[in-house]
């Protein structure tokens, strides 16, 4: 006869880890654990085999298999030593799904079967704690009314209420044992009322009436449903798994008790055990924290053999599964059960720490490790954060948007002079804006935070802190901001200019009044880290800074040059915006170019410093890319404060900026098509870099300037646009008289760029994916506006993600790998980027990896994540 | 010795058309007119081969070709009966270039060599015409000069210039025989001081100067770059052939002349030969105009001879080339010549007419008849055009973009209500915005034709007015509009409310008064070639039409169905815009249900009707496109009135526009976003399509509906809006209880929806290319502001053509081929249609025949174009 069912515990374990598809992911995880010696809570599973011949065969179990039940119910009785249905000793039972793949939506549980009246009482006088025997008895009976009977959820909550209103209670705490008791007697009336029959006493029909429940949710709409969507294929996972399970209980006297433990320190990584637990007591006691737990270390006084037992557990399970474990135990008249183990939840230090111990101690190698550390989580180490324990003494008056990590506190300030003046009177401001523009950038870089009512995680505030590494909450739509009135409304609640507020930035939240922060230590264990990284990743890590400040921070970061350099933050530097002004009103090409004749020595300045930073490293430049109405002004009085000073009238100004008013400015007059019109700001700035650049290595130093041109979308454009530019970098060269290399490539940032990106190929030195733009055309998703409807389609699992965030790689991914590979089929070496948002998300930095990228660019503060993430990258493509 | 020249003309002739490699372009033609019989000037062709050997070996000419040329040279004395150098009888000749690809950058040409100081006397004594014999001598000079020794073009102008000075004389027609003479003895002293050396008498040196001058520009720069350009094969294309060829003379004598002339009548297309010609005179002076010419009838009466030969040979080059014919002949002393033979240019009447008459004279076929059409010239057989006779007395105040064909003329209105009014008041208006925006649509309605001042080719105002079959100037920039003061600048010309203007929808001219028009007839010979296209053509050509009147047209037509019905035009009808605002300004979805029960009965009637124009056809009707801001009102007054209209404060309605708009609204919150945020309107249209579609077919007719479903790029889109449409429409055919086919599916307008069309094929009926959006999308370029940059883009040649008119093979091709073939690998035999503007483009209807789409949908007027060019393209695949 077919095998179906098999043991674990007591040693007598009959799976393991390798018999997924035939035990489920849960079964063969009992049955791993219980065979390296940990114990488990004895069981058996029922094979998934068993389902799909079910199904198979209209709903019939296969021939022998309840003797094999049977069978293997008396071998449990004989490992637990009780009864199954016996109300002297009787053995309870929990009955679980598992599939070999993770269906979360589906997956049915029935606890504490077995129980009936007379086994209740018996329960009830053995712990002499009835109201847990009837609190547990009533759960039953609706678990299993609910799971295998099909009785809606409501109706046993109706009974619960109609009991509270009769003893005037309102909290389940409140009940006593016979109001469970009640409850109990009442659950059975509504079951005799919905089935026509009674609940059924008898441990045998409860068990196999919950078996074959289990086995039948495999086809339920949800479940098929779920399997579809996740594309889960059913010639491997072709049925559910049943896994019997003696249940085990804390609460049967002085001698039981249960506990929660991690293996080390979760805060510090400490290799230390540390943990909590409760003597005669539920799991769920420590978590309602009725009584206070006692630290782990009390256990050792109170019970020396247990309290080793554990610690010898822990050792075994970290050597097993290579990592910190969180560990569930149950202590049953003094015997000793693991209910659960799984990798536990850390801080970032303690991620580190720990993934650095491990590796010291031979119990993971440096690959391991590295793979060991979430990158996202690094981030929490390079900003000050707020201090975990004072922050719950504040009240949070809004919560928008984590929009670039770290904590901000400060005076509240509505503009970006205010926050320059301020700042320089040495106070601390968080600047609130009902969004950002390019012209608040002084002011940002002035404030300690950025608190933004409109704008989603990549609006201009989000993109541009995240690149200052300064903290700020974006989208706070329950903010009202008055920037005429100085002011802000949360409901009833005025904070006006100067009030302190506090920003948490990794969560969104907002704070009245100053909560104490903690500053970030970069410890020997995160360089190390960093230190693997490097020798593991293939990727190129670069940052994407238009500033000195940034440069510095992302080559302390380990940035290994710079990726993208924006121009146009530039222009708006208050030295310099006076004559981008006058350039944008000229009348005549002559006019434009003495505009930019002042402007040119000024951006020729900025380059030399940057590359004084990067010295040695790669420096990619990008053109001017924004349409030149951004860097006019936007209301009444700014432009006749303007006019005034640029000595015209304010109709011209006004004309100039309505002539330049666009409906769709993303898809505008910009980028490489500025070029074509304006060919002289090109040419100036390229001349700007040349200069730089040239007199940089004349000086004896050493740097590759790469001239990158945005929004290119057709050959033509490149070529007409090089033609123009290489004489001057060439002329510029011949002038100082010095050997340089450069390069002249192209953003691939649109879609079209993409398509035919073999043929750019042949005039592109390199490209550079600037996925912001990328997702915006290929989803036809405006940044600006996705804020409206983006977080509905997440709501309702349109889209698993915000693919502003975390590359779309469907889609996105897809134009990217055909550009690589017609991009390579023309040149075989092509230097390939990214330096959109994404290329500081590990996921997509992983995607990078697989199709082939030179490196990754991103925010200074991302650098050290997109290390880690490469390495990771690397480590898994190789196994 | 290898075979270098070959002769043509004098029943000698060497080559033929498929020599084109060997022989060139030209030399192939020539060859091929004088084997069939026609009397071509006699002469020879040096073969490509020459000029290959020549390059390779460094300058050299092949051995042995001087012998064949002087060989040749001599049939050519003997076949003219003139002597080459001789000054008594002298034989002159011309020299061309011509490659086997056309190259028209570089074609260059040296006329009347042979020509010296002697041979110039006879030629003046012979003619009687010295100033003829001079004027050519000083001709000769200038092109062998500039061709052969790189003499400036300028300088022999300067030469000109003076002599003028001197004489005191303007124009070139005013200069005297003895002015030529002066002029041509000053370019021979510049010859020598330019090059050290006298001109060359010798005819011999003038004949191998302008051979190897002929093929030395073979490697000029502008060769080398226009070939590279436009990828020639240079492996089959390797070198220029050199056509030596006896010039004739017209001015010879009373017994000489010339004349141009059409083998059909190319204005109405009757089958009778239409020209003119001059005795004793040269092609110029037909050209120039100072002698009338004569008709060609007259040619009978004063030589039957040559004019039944003439006649002989056009019926010769008919059957010959299978088309009308553009001729130039020349008789020299008795003796007819034909210089040159080409398609002739016709109308757009003419075309049609002559190419269902050659099929009954059997000259062409059906399909030959139907190549030889233009498609887009039948537009202007389906609207009224210009008196070109009368046109050229009026002023031409302003030139636009031609943006929608046909005539119009009216009184100056500058805003829809006025052009409302004044329809009803029986006047014919012009409506003169800056720009149209969709309240404008009553009045583009009302008027008989729409001028802008912004706005390109598929501007609001384009599209709208091809729809509505409407003549059209848009982006007509040298005008100023203001709407206030009611009246438009044009220069210093002030034109006022009321004022006539007609407008060319052609040519984009603008006219002050009223230019008479002609209306346009569908004779029995365009419904012929229609019917011949249904034939052939495999697309289904479908229309896009919001409102009975355009479905009317289109079906008039021959459309068959519909393939874009836009419903929001639908909502902006004033019957229902409140009810739609009053939706927009919902607070509840209860509100928005309620506002959309009011529309509900008036949408379902817009269904019905356009469901009984389009009987047993199928009507594809697209759900709610536009962001909802659209429909709301921008100007203070507006806001104002509509406030107090909806009885809610001004205030809720401005913030209501403010919380509405958008940076890029084209990438904002539109299409299948509002369906999945406000689900209920795209139920309430959907059962609105299926109640009307319903009870049509139970009384008693056949419909198919398709709900298309705009702005998909993402499965899941798709997915949730079916889960909760398609109980809809079962329901209401349920409630009907009748039977009916319906489907529905999903524009593909977005690149992602493209790139992942194999996903979204598992739930669409269809697809449908909305090239529009497409294209804005894959190019990165807004519709309405790629005016500012595109018409640059045209001139500096960096894109070929506007891809919004027609469509961009290369990139968005290249997506639209990707989806069809994703698409298809999912479901076999998926319906799938384009229904952008580009639909109606004989360019991109060929693309969409080759990459197997089912149907085309194109504006009304367009229909008749776009089953031609099918049918076009169909044949042409075939061969």
């Amino acid at each position: 006869m077919k095998k179906y069912v098999y043991f674990f515990g007591n040693n007598n374990t009959e799976g393991s880890s390798d018999m997924k598809f035939i035990l489920g992911g849960k079964g063969a995880n009992l049955a791993e654990m219980s065979k390296v010696g940990i114990p488990v809570p004895s069981g058996f599973t029922i094979s998934t085999e068993v389902c799909r011949d079910y199904n198979l065969n209209g709903g019939q179990i296969p021939e022998g298999l309840e003797k094999q039940v049977d069978e293997y119910l008396k071998q449990l009785e004989e490992a637990t030593g009780k009864k199954f249905g016996d109300d002297s000793n009787p053995l309870l039972v929990s009955v679980r799904s598992g599939a070999a793949a993770s269906m979360p939506g589906m997956m049915d549980t029935i606890l504490n079967l077995g129980l009936n009246d007379s086994v209740v009482s018996r329960i009830s006088e053995n712990t002499g704690n009835p109201r847990f025997a009837w609190d547990s008895y009533r759960r039953f009976i609706q678990m299993y009314g609910n799971v295998v009977e099909n009785i809606e959820h409501e109706k046993f909550e109706h009974i619960i209420d109609e009991v509270k209103l009769s003893k005037g209670k309102k909290e389940d705490t409140e009940m006593s044992s016979d109001d469970w008791q009640e409850v109990s007697n009442g659950y059975k009336k509504l079951f005799k009322i919905e089935k026509g029959y009674d609940f059924p006493d008898d441990a045998k029909k409860q068990l196999w009436g919950s078996i074959l429940a289990v086995i039948g949710s495999w086809n339920n709409t949800r479940a098929v449903t779920y399997r579809q969507l996740n594309r889960i294929d059913e010639t491997k996972v072709f049925g559910t798994a049943v896994n019997v399970q003696s249940m085990v209980f804390g609460n049967l006297g002085p001698e039981s008790g249960t506990g929660v433990a991690f293996t080390r320190n979760p805060s510090t990584g400490e290799n230390l055990p540390y943990g909590e637990y409760l003597m005669n007591a539920q799991g769920e006691d420590v978590v309602a924290g009725i009584r206070t737990p006692k630290h782990l270390d009390s256990l050792k006084q109170e019970n020396e053999e247990i309290y080793n037992q554990l610690i010898e557990i822990f050792s075994i399970l970290e050597k097993h599964y290579k990592d910190m474990q969180d560990v569930e135990f149950t202590i049953e008249n003094g015997k000793l059960f693991i209910l659960q183990t799984r990798s536990g939840k850390r801080t970032a230090p303690a991620s580190v720490k720990i993934a650095v111990d491990m590796v010291s101690e031979n119990l993971i190698t440096e690959k391991e490790a590295l793979l060991r550390i979430e990158p996202d989580k690094l981030d929490q180490l390079l900003h000050p954060t707020l201090d975990e324990n004072a922050k719950s003494q504040f009240k949070v008056i809004a919560k928008g948007l984590p929009a670039s990590p770290g904590a901000g506190v400060g005076e509240v300030v509505f503009d970006a002079d205010t926050a320059v003046d301020w700042k320089k009177q040495g106070k601390k401001v968080i600047l609130v804006r009902l969004e950002t523009s390019p012209e608040d950038i002084a002011g940002m870089n002035a404030a300690v935070g950025v608190l933004t009512a409109r704008g989603g995680m990549t609006s201009h505030a989000a993109v541009v802190a995240r690149g200052m590494g300064k903290c700020c909450v974006s989208g706070c739509e329950s903010i009202s901001v008055s920037e005429a009135k100085k002011e802000m409304h949360v409901g009833d609640l005025v904070v006006s200019e100067g009030d302190l507020i506090t920003l948490d930035g990794s969560t969104g939240e907002v704070f009245l009044g100053e909560v104490p922060t903690t500053d970030p230590e970069l410890s020997g264990y995160f360089a190390t880290i960093m230190e693997w990284s490097d020798k593991y990743k293939k990727l190129g890590v670069r940052t994407n800074a238009d500033t000195p400040k940034d440069s510095q921070v992302a080559r302390d970061f380990g940035a290994q040059g710079i990726g993208l350099c924006r121009t146009e933050h530039m222009f708006f530097e208050t030295d310099r915006i006076f004559a981008v002004r006058q350039m944008i009103v000229s009348d005549t090409v002559d006019q434009r170019k003495a505009a930019l004749e002042k402007i040119f020595p000024i951006q020729k300045n900025d380059f030399k410093e940057l590359f004084q930073i990067m010295s040695g490293l790669p420096v990619k430049i990008r053109l001017l890319d924004p349409p030149l109405h951004e860097f006019l002004p936007k209301t009444k009085e700014d432009i006749k404060e303007i006019a005034d000073e640029m000595e015209i009238s304010e109709e011209k100004l006004t004309d100039k900026i309505e002539f330049l008013h666009e409906f769709n400015p993303m898809m505008g007059h910009r980028g490489c098509r500025l070029g074509v019109t304006y060919p002289e700001i090109f040419e100036m700035q390229v001349r700007a870099i040349s200069e730089a650049a040239c007199e940089f290595i004349k000086e004896g130093n050493s740097i590759t300037p790469e001239i990158m041109i945005p929004l290119i979308g057709e050959f033509n454009e490149l070529k007409w646009l090089k033609d123009r530019l290489v004489p001057v970098v060439e002329e510029t060269i011949k002038k100082f008289g010095v050997e340089m290399k450069y390069e002249i490539g192209t953003m691939i940032e649109i879609p079209r760029a993409a398509l035919t990106a073999d043929k750019i190929a042949q005039e592109a030195d390199f490209f550079s994916f600037g996925t912001n733009d990328l997702t915006q055309m290929t989803y036809g998703f405006s940044r600006d506006d996705s804020g409206k409807f983006l977080n509905d389609y997440i709501e309702k699992k349109i889209v698993a993600e915000d693919p502003f965030k975390s590359l779309d790689i469907d889609g996105v991914g897809k134009l990217m790998k055909m550009a690589v590979d017609l991009g390579r089929s023309t040149k075989e070496h092509l230097h390939i980027g990214i330096c959109g948002e994404q290329g500081g998300d590990p996921a997509t930095i992983k995607f990078c990896h697989e199709i082939g990228l030179d490196y990754v660019s991103c925010s200074p503060y991302r650098v050290p994540i997109a290390r880690l993430s490469a390495a990771q990258a690397a480590i898994e493509s190789e196994e």
